[in-house]
């Protein structure tokens, strides 16, 4: 499971206040604590004012370059963002995230085409989030196409299919099982990510609809999560999903990961 | 879901201790918070000697009904003390287990034919648990061609394919998942039950593994669970599992069972 860390994000409100107040051990602090819980990815997001975006960015990645070789997820909704950012980073990293909205894809693409640079897209649209399984797996099909015109290899994309809130559903996660399932027939290199909270919006007792959609999400074949890495139940339950649907062989990860302290031993 | 409740098992410290010692309000408080917590079938095991076992189902079964109309899952290794033990009970109830061993089918079914009784079914034999789906299935033939004989409705049966532990698997519980599978396509009438807990021994953070393993099972098909249901986490992840996988509309149950307390309050 590739593990994109979340904690860094200006929309959370104590993060928006580090953020403005530039309190740097603050970030620090996030981008280790991650590190050291297994994130593959710590993602950057400075939820700021457009003209400010890409100073903050730069910013907050030297910061995290200065605690962990761990490599930066730039997240931004403006495509031209992204890519400036590119230039701070010491390591290839991953862009957050492209879809098929307006220039994204003409904008990233080309931009980390030549690059190792991987990049999540979501599979919405200049309408919006499509309902149906199909509209969705249309929306894959032409940034497939646009990764084979860049030649960006499929093992580089992390496809989020967005699934809807729970709260709002009349045929549960079915939907999305089917757009990752039908993603992993014709892509099995392709990367299945998300974030595993938006799920559980507007319910009580988030973390539980989290936790099983997880595991429902990895039976499906989601191989990568944008989530807390610090968040020990939801990681501990990673591990043991990986275990049950059968590639930790004889629990040695699991085991692994509870005797590094990873879960199991605090909320 | 179906839930048994196993907390009434003498093969538990605690409660063999209450047995022994006659201790009938810890029995009724047990019997009670596992109703009160949404059990279908409260589940009693005396795990005595054998010459004392119909006596002790007796005493706990009296003070079970004293507390609540749930119906009783009696619980015997013993095919004919589960029998013996059916006229203590005011409604049908569930025997809790029959299996390929021995005469145990043919104690048993004609014991609860002409009744309103179910019955839990593991899928092992006199050579054991079967290693192989395919076997175990074979065990699960012979059982419905019983059940058939005795005209027991594929509905009144409980099959338990009998997880392995996870600690010891190569394949996590591939096994499993496929037996669960092939027996509602097979019988979509008839339920898939099991312990959520042996699948996690001799490993850490049980409770992680248990969880995850619940939501699994119930995506492959299971619908009944011998389990805690005082457990609110687990109760917590079923229910929201319910809910992701479509049969809960708007997530109305999953909702309504957090209001009334039976997830998500405490641990």
């Amino acid at each position: 499971m590739i593990i994109i860390g979340e904690k860094i994000n200006g929309a959370v409100p104590a993060v928006g206040d580090a953020i403005a107040g530039r309190d740097a051990d603050f970030v620090r602090h996030l981008a280790k604590i991650q590190s050291d819980a297994g994130a593959a990815f710590i993602d950057v997001c400075a939820s700021v004012k457009n003209n400010a975006e890409v100073e903050t960015l730069k910013w907050l990645i030297d910061l995290v370059q200065e605690v962990t070789d761990t490599p930066i997820s730039i997240d931004s909704p403006h495509a031209v963002a992204c890519v400036d950012a590119i230039k701070f980073c010491k390591e290839p990293g991953l862009i957050n995230s492209v879809s098929g909205e307006g220039d994204k894809v003409e904008v990233v693409f080309p931009g980390i085409a030549a690059t190792k640079w991987e990049c999540v897209a979501l599979l919405c649209d200049d309408t919006g989030i499509p309902h149906t399984a199909q509209k969705r797996l249309d929306v894959f099909a032409e940034i497939m196409s646009k990764a084979k015109e860049y030649n960006i290899d499929p093992s580089r994309l992390h496809i989020d299919p967005l699934v809807e809130m729970l709260c709002t559903s009349e045929d549960g996660i079915n939907v999305a099982v089917e757009v990752i399932k039908e993603i992993k027939t014709r892509y099995p290199a392709v990367h299945v990510t998300g974030g595993f909270s938006n799920i559980s919006f507007n319910l009580p007792a988030r973390r539980l609809i989290n936790q099983a959609f997880a595991v429902l999400a990895m039976n499906a074949g989601a191989d990568s999560a944008i989530i807390d890495p610090a968040n020990q139940d939801l990681m501990g339950m990673i591990y043991a999903t990986e275990a049950l649907l059968g590639r930790d062989e004889f629990c040695r990860e699991y085991i692994g990961a509870y005797r590094e302290g990873l879960f199991g031993h605090k909320k």
